[in-house]
């Protein structure tokens, strides 16, 4: 079969190299690797196969990692991924969604094959995929095993991006910006917030003449009016009113990289309080972009922030900013660094950032953002997209 | 806070006495449930917030579940659950993601000032966003708790649905219908794969002029050439060429009531191989179709469907189809009734399923599929789109 590679193979083998090598530093012999990300990460595989178990198993004295998944889904090993046709294992059909049969229970036997039954073997214990079952039925098939929590250690490892990743993110902030464009061209009052969205999503997948777009690991987030006072919910079938804030929390996506940009939009005369909210919100967020250098801490560019609004009165209790790049649904964010307190990683070229100060009060809520590229001396923001509060 | 309610309270309580039901024969008392449809079943709770931990707890004697989940989340539990306030617990932020704390502790706290923490307490173990580590923390923070599994069990009981559910699916039937002919309409030669691919999403969120529609628990799946081989990929930024096979598994979804529908075209000259499947894949689902009455089992259905293809040589060896419904992503199948040998589920008026038995050869793939209501004496079609092979 014909394989198409996002990424050189040169590539690839370095990102399992440094696995490994992170698995060497904490006694891991076997990492167990579910996070379709982190699948993706180390072997290109790529597929909404993730509904049903699936992962990559790296040893560390194998040269290639392993994909089990199952059967109908191994062509799409054998096409995304740079993994020998040996290297690629498909369970029958009747494991899947079975009350009697479970595919970690093939995973098991794989890695009895492999004679490391009787090793370290680490899961990615807090991943979306990887359920308190799988691992049940794991340690039960492998009883001189010992087991070990490899959550994040692959994440860890994505968090400097690559200059052909970088590119990838580039790429989906020119989608994003279409993006954005195309919602505030459609929000208006009188218009069904789906029209709107169908825009949204139209514009994200079409992306531009020279590259298209790929779904985003979130929903375009677009509440209006009392909706906009938590951030996780999204448009109806109603009408946009007069009066109404509008979240655009978008994102452009290629070949699974991210580039989310969110900005708030006022239709018609809207409440003083969030015209206030917005103005520090964008001076707040200013404010923390400029002083970004590598070699600060995530916890201190929270508090140049945290500083910043501080004299407004409004209070930001979550999270300003996080580690986002390649991933899938249900989430963009990379799990590693956040901008808060107590956040000690130090900002180094080629981490990617999506800093989001939004602030949702009872009634209404304000949400601005950028995505970033930390640089030798700064940042470079992937969008362009002006950064103010829209009225219309 | 105004609620905005997609069945009765009613509906809401009766689904959780029914929950309570099956708790009580499999004496259960406290029930903590994280499968986000399940979460929308039993309280109506929606948001694109299972990207962190959330769920809502079921205790056998408590009037209302409990909902717990990110602090900023609440309102959106507020705005479209039927709980009242004092049952909707926000966790601070420095839960989320973090390496010291986890958002089971404050479950487990929950439980503690439930006075339930000697009680028989049972999680969704293999349910999407549940983690090992979940069932961990949980387990740790619970000493004199006693743990079952307690995956599928609001899965069973929402297997039938009510008249309002049903008339949801019609809805996205509809939109699902529209969605078809997008992309029928859009697929040719020499367009770039993306750009069909958004016409589809437009047509799937704009939904009808009578109602708008949501996303879909999948992607609109639209592999073309060599990458219908297998059923999880979709679409690239590349163009449809002449002689590809195009598959379209898309969907519609109402208020998250999912419409899945599969329809293969073949663009030029096909090979006569697919041709072929083709014919075989259509005279076997309408076989089958015709076939169902309430009072079969699934193997049944499916035992149809397996004897009408036998005599063309062609072999499926997995399922042909399943309960679907209400759900969020990955997935819009239910988890429960499978179509296959072994599902001995007897089908009843008001059970929901997709049918949809593709077959996939190492260079080529055939999907086609129906979604449908048991009925008193057969099915109810949700779509009218033609069964048959688009050529164009």
């Amino acid at each position: 079969m014909s394989k198409v590679l996002n990424f050189s193979e040169v590539e690839f083998r370095e990102r399992v190299r440094k696995t490994k090598e992170s698995m060497c530093q904490k006694g891991i012999d076997v990492l167990i690797v579910t996070d379709p990300a982190n699948m993706n990460y180390l072997t290109g595989f790529d597929g909404w196969s993730f509904y049903v178990h699936q992962g990559v198993i790296v040893i560390a004295d194998k040269e290639q990692p392993i994909w089990f998944g199952r059967g109908q889904d191994a062509n799409a090993a054998r096409l995304t991924t740079w993994l020998n046709d040996e290297n690629i294992k498909g369970y029958t059909d009747d494991y899947v969604q079975s009350l009697v049969k479970h595919p970690f229970e093939f995973v098991a036997d794989i890695i009895k094959e492999k004679g490391c039954d009787n090793k370290v073997i680490a899961t990615e214990m807090d991943a979306y995929y990887f359920s308190a079952k799988a691992q049940e039925r794991l340690v039960a098939c492998l009883p001189n095993a010992k087991f070990k929590d490899g959550t994040l250690i692959v994440n860890w490892v994505k968090i400097i991006k690559s200059d052909a990743e970088v590119e990838f993110i580039r790429r989906a902030g020119k989608i994003a910006e279409k993006a954005m464009q195309a919602a505030v061209d459609s929000v208006a009052v009188g218009v069904r917030q789906c029209d709107a969205a169908a825009n949204v999503y139209h514009a994200e997948i079409s992306g531009t003449p020279e590259f298209g777009g790929e779904y985003t690991s979130l929903i375009p987030l677009m509440p209006a009016g009392i909706r906009t006072s938590t951030p996780h919910l999204s448009w109806t079938d109603g009408p946009y009113l007069d009066g109404d804030t509008v979240i655009l929390e978008l994102c452009g996506n290629y070949r699974r990289y991210h580039c989310p940009l969110a900005r708030t939009m006022i239709l018609g005369n809207a409440p003083q309080k969030v015209q206030d909210l917005a103005s520090v919100v964008i001076e707040g967020m200013n404010t923390a972009l400029d002083a970004i250098k590598p070699g600060m801490t995530c916890e201190e560019v929270e508090r140049v922030w945290a500083k910043s609004i501080a004299k407004s009165g409004f209070i930001k209790d979550s999270r300003i900013g996080y580690s986002m790049g390649l991933n899938y649904p249900p989430d963009w964010g990379e799990h590693t660094a956040s901008m808060r307190p107590g956040d000690k990683t130090i900002l180094k070229p080629n981490m990617t950032f999506h800093m989001i100060p939004g602030i949702w009060l009872d009634d209404c809520g304000v949400d601005m953002s950028e995505s970033f590229r930390i640089t030798e001396n700064g940042i470079e923001n992937f969008t362009t997209t002006e950064r103010k509060l829209f009225v219309k």
